[in-house]
């Protein structure tokens, strides 16, 4: 088989690879991302690359996704090309997921005000029963008098400061554990993780060591993995590192991420890109805060089903198909180190649960770090990532459903869109004057993030420039609108504003994806509190969770029809309560106890076998609805 | 530093070792195994062997174990002589641990009749719910109405079969179980683990497999390792092998094996023996019954706290010093995979537990198999091995106690003592005509086994030969009687019947030593019938277990006052009580809760701290007893 080499400029770096491989797999070889939205299935256009030099033959079909023009300049997918020559690739600025901007999100501001949800769970104040305690222990001496089993001595020791039905210990630990005490004058620290209704001994340590007890608390995102690491013996948050999920070169979303593991039998590749990606957010915050990584015992780890199954490399394929199937909603403990993550080799992981195929740990997370499932009066959340999920109930009980949100309110899927990292565009607003936004970092605009877009479709509308269906109104007289053929678009930031010295723009088709999306997600939320037999206006609070940016116009929320209309006092926006959930149990055993209550209790309802969910949904395809009885207080105006 | 060559013979196996590597060592790098009692102190002189060609020096301390002539031969102790030159070096047979004496006691009698036990106790007619069973499931294909998890899909099916509080399994298990379930109809056979409350799913195969299901007791004696090959659907016994345990090359007894794997750290290479052992007597296990090693998932392993210590790596260092503490008395369940038993790689092993130092697994399975901790009436258990264990009690109460008796009984410590194997002398009868003998397989004669022992000095006694003390009486004219100056001695069996051609004798401080092992024995029972204010013939059953032989004669035995002079209708010889009640755990979690209770329940009296035992011990230093009241039905004559 022949082999050639293919060079990725502008990184420079060069890969030799088999005939028949693919660009993207090149690519991913040579640890360049290029972006890649359906799993390489060339059907998302995403991965649009161009060829320098080399002769390269795009299939017919993916041909459709170029103009004669870039067909020329040699543009082709990357996907779907396939290596015959020697190559010089360029990857344009949109076809890259570059490694500086995983940097900047990870230290960025996406990540809410998680400290504010604990504490209003009253984590930090209640005694802290974490999922692994450290313990130093004074053991008396035997005697002829007192001469038990080491291992019971130190059981005995240890009922003084904790209860288990069982205490197990594991065979390495149990070796070790004569010499250990005698050599330390039977002064020890002993790590103990809570499994079920044992104790697990992990490790013993000479002397005092219950200080330097660490967990981590991680958020596997579909877009976004986040860890942070947290004091075990105080509860407090030492640091939080996140990057984008490299998973995404696999797909954006979880559907393609499943097509691509499944339909190519590499799954295992899905698996090892998220521990690559905690590994190397873990080693950052090892360096950073001067932690060993052997004094890290604990993980606990909130995704989304798909995501859950990734990471512990379950076998995701039934999970797409009807009848949606997971291999499991209710994860087992397992040695994070069985997973190849590098913290101390006795540590233990812990996966939030999930109610089903669809609703995942990360609402589950939510549900237990807002705490609406244990007061009586109803509340709502709302948690919009690539899927929109809700969650309706109280002490008594609990509803949830999920909607294909579609990655709009993450930055994808539009040409300027982006995740709210530094560059992008959150704050918008339109006058006569013209347009002034806000950028993260205050920067040159290079896109624009999720709140950016609630605040330019909300202002569109508000000056008229769009109608309530999203269409543009053409025959306005604006220089910023440029009536595309087929595609009219507005111009939010002139190529003097932005980084990449091209205009950013709103299209569309784009405001109609975008509309959809809201759209999904509105009528998720309409469905559920129908299902249900409750009003918009008996929710006590509406809790809001997502990554749409540092903050989020409510207000404008509301109008665009994205959120029921009610007192924008009763809705909270909570940042990424997958993350607070999770280390919510790190910190609480009762918590993960809670955890597993609240997906047993949480009935599910599938929106593909409701029928009102599309009606709802078609209904809510303007802005702010068809049905302007629903948003009272949302008047753009004649 | 200098290496030298070393040829042992008759083996003809060569090695090379660096200077001052001791003789003993290099046997065991050249896989010769050399007798060594003591555990390489210099101080039993069992590992006797002549140099034949190059120098050696032997120690002067060592010097003393041999004769002038001896020493002219070129004998040293292997323990105490350091390699300075290439030596070519006889074994002589006596100091050999041959690999054929092992097979041949690992296909011989030696082992009991535990399946009479376990029919008394009913393990077989009741219904077996052992360690690990495999269940095969026909699982319901998933619908959209019936779409939980796989891992649920397969825990509800379970439920039909079987009850535990939390239902695991194993990372690896469930990385597999999605793909297991669609290739296979949703038909699978899932092996699960009792372990505490909790069932944990160790493998689950397509199809039904569930009659391919097998399991391994063992009895981990400090002389004898013994596996049994277990059905565990049927509860039938497949098959049973046996040989020494490799750890006599450490030292014959548990305390010299301490003391060299202590003072030496060498505990590993003790472990490693004994795991070398089990996996041999597993490879014939597995070829001569065609069973694949991966239909083996569960071991359940007998054996005093030592020998425990040692199958599982603990440190047994502090077992043999007062306070005499022990690693663990209740064992973790632990994978068989960690200790390096060949068995599937997701087996389990359970390690039956101890009472203390001093008292082991090996009695608490003795107990749970003759069932004496389940009924009202009181029983005696006799267990006598290296140590003498005795257990008294009922349902209400059990004490027990150990007395160090010494490997006299089990054929060490005496010139032409040896196991219970081929060629070993059984039976002995001395009349006026001579004396006649029985061998084990009815070949010549190769040495003497406890039962033998026990009848010869039976015999000796009887026919006046030796005193009520012990000594011979020199007076009488027999031509057996060879009255050696210091030691005389009797020869039981002259050169022309046996296989080394020389006669086979027992001499007068080899009978002293039998008095005090079977006094030590005697006055351990004694002492805690007192100490429980119990007569003799109150006991409801005396049960015997023990190495002696494939069968023990119960009247010589009262009448040398080795055991107390009940009816002998009472008194049952059990054979290896510790394999049974191995088993019995093996095919039940109702026994191995049973063996937890027995432990906890049972008092362990020191005998070393009781006061009267020495005064018994002294007492029972005559044939039968001092006290001829406790003997009433043996009557020697005047």
């Amino acid at each position: 088989m022949n082999k050639f080499k293919i060079k990725f400029l502008p990184d420079n770096r060069e890969v030799g690879v088999e005939e028949d491989t693919t660009i993207l797999q090149a690519a991913e070889k040579a640890g360049v991302f290029i972006n890649n939205l359906c799993g390489g299935e060339g059907l998302c256009g995403e991965c649009r690359v161009q060829i320098l030099e080399g002769n390269a033959r795009p299939d017919k079909y993916s041909m459709g996704f170029f103009s004669a023009e870039e067909l020329k300049k040699g543009y082709v997918l990357a996907c779907q090309t396939q290596v015959e020559d020697n190559l010089v690739i360029m990857i344009p600025e949109k076809s890259r997921t570059t490694k500086d901007k995983i940097l900047m999100e990870g230290s960025g501001v996406a990540y809410g005000q998680p400290e504010k949800v604990a504490l209003v769970n009253g984590v930090k104040s209640a005694a802290i029963a974490p999922l692994v305690r450290k313990i130093f222990l004074k053991l008396p001496e035997p005697t002829m008098q007192d001469n038990i089993s080491d291992i019971d001595r130190v059981v005995r020791e240890l009922s003084n400061h904790l209860k288990f039905e069982h205490m197990e210990i594991s065979l390495s630990c149990l070796q070790k554990l004569a010499e250990k005490l005698r050599d330390h004058q039977w002064q020890v620290t002993v790590t103990i993780a809570a499994h079920n209704s044992s104790g697990r001994i992990l490790q013993i340590d000479g002397g005092d060591t219950s200080a330097r007890d660490y967990g981590l608390a991680i958020d596997v995102g579909t877009t976004t993995v986040v860890v942070q690491l947290v004091n075990m013996a105080t509860g407090e948050i030492i640091d939080t590192e996140g990057s984008h999920n490299m998973q995404a070169r696999y797909g954006e979303d979880v559907i393609s991420r499943m097509v691509f593991a499944c339909s190519r039998g590499s799954s295992e590749q899905v698996h090892k890109a998220v521990i690559t990606n905690i590994n190397t957010l873990l080693d950052t915050l090892v360096k950073e805060n001067k932690v060993k990584r052997t004094d890290i015992h604990a993980i606990v780890a909130a995704g989304n089903t798909t995501m859950a199954h990734f990471l512990l490399n379950l076998k995701p394929c039934s999970i797409r198909l009807e009848p949606y199937v997971p291999t499991a909603t209710v994860y087992p403990q397992v040695a994070a180190h069985d997973l190849a993550i590098k913290i101390n080799r006795h540590g233990v992981l812990e996966t939030v649960p999930s109610v089903a195929s669809y609703v995942g740990g990360d609402i589950v997370a939510g549900v237990l770090a807002c705490g609406m499932s244990e007061q009586p009066e109803v509340r709502c959340l709302i948690d919009i990532g690539t899927n929109g999920e809700i969650v309706i109930g109280n002490s008594e009980w609990l509803v949830c459903c999920s909607a294909s949100a579609g990655p709009a309110f993450e930055g994808a899927g539009a040409k300027h869109g982006m995740r709210a990292s530094q560059g992008a565009i959150e704050k918008i607003v339109i006058s006569e004057g013209g347009v002034s936004f806000e950028t993260i970092g205050k920067t040159k605009a290079r896109g624009i993030c999720g709140s950016g877009l609630i605040d330019a479709i909300y202002e569109l509308v508000k000056n008229k420039i769009i109608e309530q269906d999203g269409k543009f109104n053409l025959a306005r007289k604006d220089p910023r609108l440029i009536p595309e053929a087929g595609d009219p678009r507005y111009i939010l930031a002139y190529a003097a504003e932005t980084e990449a010295g091209e205009d950013i723009t709103i299209s569309e088709s784009e405001i109609a994806n975008l509309i959809k999306s809201k759209g999904a997600v509105f009528a998720a939320i309409k469905s559920l509190t129908d299902y249900v037999g409750w009003r918009f206006d008996q929710l006590e609070t509406v809790y809001v969770a997502g990554g749409f940016g540092s903050s989020l116009n409510i207000p404008k929320a509301i109008a665009i029809g994205l959120l029921p209309d009610i007192a924008a006092s009763k809705i909270q926006f909570i940042g990424n309560s997958s993350l607070t959930g999770a280390r919510m149990i790190l910190l609480s055993t009762g918590a993960l106890e809670k955890s597993r209550i609240i997906a047993r209790r949480m009935t599910n309802i599938e929106l593909s076998n409701y029928p009102p969910f599309m009606n709802e949904f078609i209904a809510a395809l303007f802005l702010p609805h068809t049905d302007a009885r629903l948003f009272p207080s949302v008047d753009y105006g004649k």
